[in-house]
């Protein structure tokens, strides 16, 4: 680790983000149609590493439907408005008018407004019951002070994959208030695999890895707007945090006996190529959220906002509108039309971004060669 | 320290800004209500280790006491514009006025008139009785080179804690012209303890804890516009000034058998994520200025300037509009309202990174892991 | 080589654009009319190292012929609109209409529409018999996936230098699907040298001169508006690239007992300074396309695109309106008129470089001492 | 020195340009009137280290000698418009006309063509009479390639300094076209001090100090809008290159037994700070050009131009209008007035920042503390 002492009272590592890094061509090149994108989770199979974040922005029933049917995973959050009304649909298409006529800031209140109504059981089991009928994969995500409320209407409900997800999260949560969720001993008693996070350092994410997750989430704060370094001065730069996770990875399937805990990256992921770097960097696979949001068919209807945005005191980021790229399907597996900015097709991105420097499977590619730039 | 030749004949420091920090997540985390944001100096104790810096922009008699009933302190300046005219606010207003029909050099050239109407010995007894008849700790600054005309007029008033804060102040001034002040000496005859800087290098700040200051600002310049770096060349980012300070801190707390000389760091600090980074490099509090004159409640009513702007013949800033961001009140301890950006609450924001990355008192979060962004 | 740990399960090297060098002066000057700007690949001696990359916008016969009668090499591509079309120009107009009128993507979208045109053999010989009538040297490229196809009728109609030229390009191309081409066999049994990329590292470079090419051509992408960094996540930056390749050049001119493989850099090269900077990294030539595709008489007609916007479901780049900075032989030799950015006369700005720093030859300016920028 | 491997067959020195250099302040301050600027180069005595580049629209003999009145210097160029001209004052006032009705190129243009009018050689006389009758030290410029057919005339004109300027000078010029001008012997046979440059290198500084010279300037290229390193890639960012050249003055110093040749600093200087941080780095003085081009009561009458613009097959820069800053006097002495940007009172920055840091003499600013900021 690259360690400069930033003064004579404190030492910092060098972090680099995702913008610094380019992938070096191997010696070999190979044909786009012998890479495999394969990615296995427990004991589900996808053809894309590609997750769609639990925000109500990019991830509703349908989307997540129509998502996994093209070969990825999306995940519901079980305390999005999904969750709280029948009919959302109609809420975020009455943000959309507000932001549109009386600007973001309105929008943004409105937005508060309606996380306000509660959460329904009923319509939990109901929004994972369309998603099991449809027959993808039934991943749902919950924030861990919520755990301990509404994991039980999620399981009786039904689901593959459980996901514990907040802007950091850590296997040893301290409170003086009230008995803390012991995160281990949660996941020792499911029999559901549990995706956790977000984490950002070597040591959180090894001790995730230890509580039993089948994988964590990388990566501090979301990528729709959110404003975590702004308001709390947390972060690293997710090259690094990536790297790290994947050396935890290592460390962990080395002191388990062959335990392989997953490591998906979780940032501002707009292109294939980030993409590419991401898993370049160690991740097995990326969560998504600012580069679906931008779907003409994402749930929110020409707006975008981070979960973040509902705390009451501390509001992280805001309902912004969204410039459409292209149609969900056109997103994910392209074709990429006329743009040509890497917005669209981001399987086809990384897909091309391995045959190009040589790689058939994932596993390969997290081993290839990268370069930072140096700045100027 | 990592040292670099910058070419055969000279070699210079490595020096970090607050920009390129971030904090890491520990393996922890906590509830924000077990965060203790608590701070002491000398005899006094407040809720937030947040300082109003002593300019008339943002510090006034009625702002302090706002701030002390918040949990922080207002530093009231002996040489503004509060202990010259009996009704300051009509002045300010009349600014506003100006850089709004005639522009910001208009503003600033009639700013520069205010400021020669001599200082008033009984004005200052009235503003700091003001301040001590609300109840809330009574802080006063003045410049190096008034501390022998004015200080007497500030100790007959009655103050808890005075404040010498210049561009850059050290401790030992020399002048061919007169006597210079000797700090060591005029702090050691005091009853009150001193709070004394800018200073931005480890001597500097170890001298200045050698007079028997309470505390040491850290930081050249100001964050209102001042444009010393440009100025004058002289500047170190603040990272690394707060750090080396710091380390000067454990330096003296050895030397002196235990006096621990507080570091108090002031620069462009405007978020609660600022506030957090800097007390993550070693910061047992922050000076704002910047940040609380964007109050819809600020002395400045609208406007902001730096006291360097005073200089004859080297002003540095000028009079600038301020957007508002919120009530004193708001910026300080919340709640964030709809904008998300980190600009209200700070103390909100501060006690945020602390729990999420897993820290109870400012103490330990001093020590919290940081990571620096390599530029790309 | 700087290695630097990203994370605890990543290394990178740190890699540097051009952007970042400047050329140190050396402690002689000299007469630019005493520098030779010459260069020889196999045969072929150019009084210019200036190769004009095969683009449609940016390589027609005429443009071709051009520029081999001021010095230097035109490359035609031989899968581009002048082996599609009769008159291809009024092709070329049409894209600047809709361009103008109804907007890059609309223009984007046509020129896809024109690439879908069968490559006709006997369009492969008039346009390379034009060259040929003309006394320039003739050279051609392909795409490595097209040398089985078309490369029969390129060396059919006769050729002097083939180039093989695809985003990136290895030794070792895999395919399940069919047989891939076997470089080293199909550039032995050819009489033409070839000249092969790109590539972007030391053992791919190596590995392509192993193949028996006459040169290497070092970069992936183009510098016409293409995004593959963006949409693969692929790239070196260029002044490492080229370094990397020269010193491919060095061990390969050892083990070879002293076959020189040229190292032609390729990039976004705009100015006289870009050009001095790639050769003073080590390049024995430079490949132009955006610099001359702004030329008042280019082929692309106010407009560029490059090759890889025809990717089907992956298009990197699009059309995009080009301002003209001169004519061909301005932008090439000069005079560099009033305007004084280094856009014309790349040849003359080159020559003054060497001049200036003191290098007589391209071979002595390879050697020369660089500096990189610390990026502040 | 800091080296890096930019490639596998390249190294080169990381360098750092004044922007990323910060001074810091020392234990001590000083009262601002205690501290000396003043600077002597051979017989010569100047109140401030501050020349004025020979430029046209920087010297004219009019501003020269209010220059050396303010205590600086200023340095005709013979080459210039006063030496061609009878009233060039007549042609510069239709530059800014042509400039402002006709665009910066048709102004370029004219320019170009005003200096193809030969140099007087009794308009040299006059000019540089002028200079002496009022009393100024006088200073003239030439390029070396001018050295030969002019220096007689300015010798027999009378001259106390003379200045030898090029894009970038060496002591040891080759052509193969003429005998070279052997600056040794040349400088060796005069009467008169000689200050010679640029240079931007710790070996071709130390040859030119070899050749007698009295001074060196240091910087390549010209801080007017002038294009050097865009158009032939050639540069050392200036604090490396200062700091190089103090080096070779050490060296110098030591292997002639105590011949100290003075370090000019010449590049893009334009406030108070960059003085000071260009002696900080080493510089004994600095040359100033579009800083003084501003001045109300400049020669260029509202434009600036670099001399580079001349170049017939390769100008470098243009003809460009400059927002007036204030007069002369106030930009070297202030009052700084109202604006409060370091770009007024360049004299009084550079003494307030060596008050505010400890040093009383230039010889000891030389040698202060600086830190280089890690870029984020």
């Amino acid at each position: 680790m690259a360690e400069v002492e930033i003064g004579i009272g404190k030492s910092a590592r060098v972090a680099y983000g995702l913008d610094a890094v380019g992938i070096v061509p191997s010696r070999r090149t190979r044909d786009p149609q012998d890479v495999s994108l394969a990615w296995e989770i427990d004991a589900y199979r996808f053809d894309l590493p590609l997750v769609a974040a639990a925000a109500d922005a990019v991830t509703s029933p349908a989307s997540a439907i129509a998502l996994g049917r093209l070969g990825g995973l999306g995940v519901l959050h079980v305390e999005g408005l999904w969750t709280r009304y029948e009919q959302p649909e109609n809420h975020i298409a009455e943000l959309s008018e507000i932001g549109d006529k009386e600007g973001q800031q309105a929008a943004t209140e409105r937005l508060r407004a309606l996380y306000e109504s509660p959460v329904r059981p009923e319509l939990i089991a109901r929004r994972l019951g369309e998603l099991r009928d449809a027959g993808v994969v039934v991943a749902a995500a919950l924030r861990p002070q919520k755990v301990r409320a509404l994991s039980q209407h999620v399981l009786a409900a039904g689901v593959d994959l459980l996901v514990i997800h907040g802007t950091a999260v850590s296997a040893e949560h301290q409170s003086r208030r009230s008995e803390p969720l012991n995160l281990k001993r949660f996941i020792g008693e499911l029999d559901v695999p549990v995706l956790v996070g977000g984490c950002a350092s070597f040591s959180t994410a090894l001790h995730l890895m230890r509580t039993g997750a089948a994988g964590v989430i990388v990566g501090v704060g979301s990528g729709l707007g959110d404003r975590t370094h702004d308001v709390l001065g947390v972060g690293v730069p997710l090259a690094t945090a990536i790297a790290d996770a994947a050396g935890a990875r290592m460390r962990y399937l080395d002191e388990s006996g062959g335990r392989y805990v997953h490591v998906v990256a979780h940032g501002d992921l707009q292109t294939g190529g980030d993409l590419a770097k991401a898993i370049a960097c160690g991740a097995d696979a990326v969560m998504v959220d600012a580069a679906l949001a931008a779907a003409q068919d994402a749930p929110g209807q020409g707006g975008m906002w981070p979960m973040d945005v509902l705390h009451s005191d501390l509001p992280r980021g805001r309902w912004a509108p969204v410039t459409p790229t292209g149609t969900l399907a056109q997103i994910v597996t392209g074709p990429g039309a006329a743009t040509g900015t890497g917005l669209l097709n981001l399987a086809g991105g990384l897909r091309t971004a391995m045959a190009t420097t040589g790689y058939a499977t994932l596993k390969e590619f997290q081993k290839a060669e990268i370069m930072v730039t140096a700045a100027s």
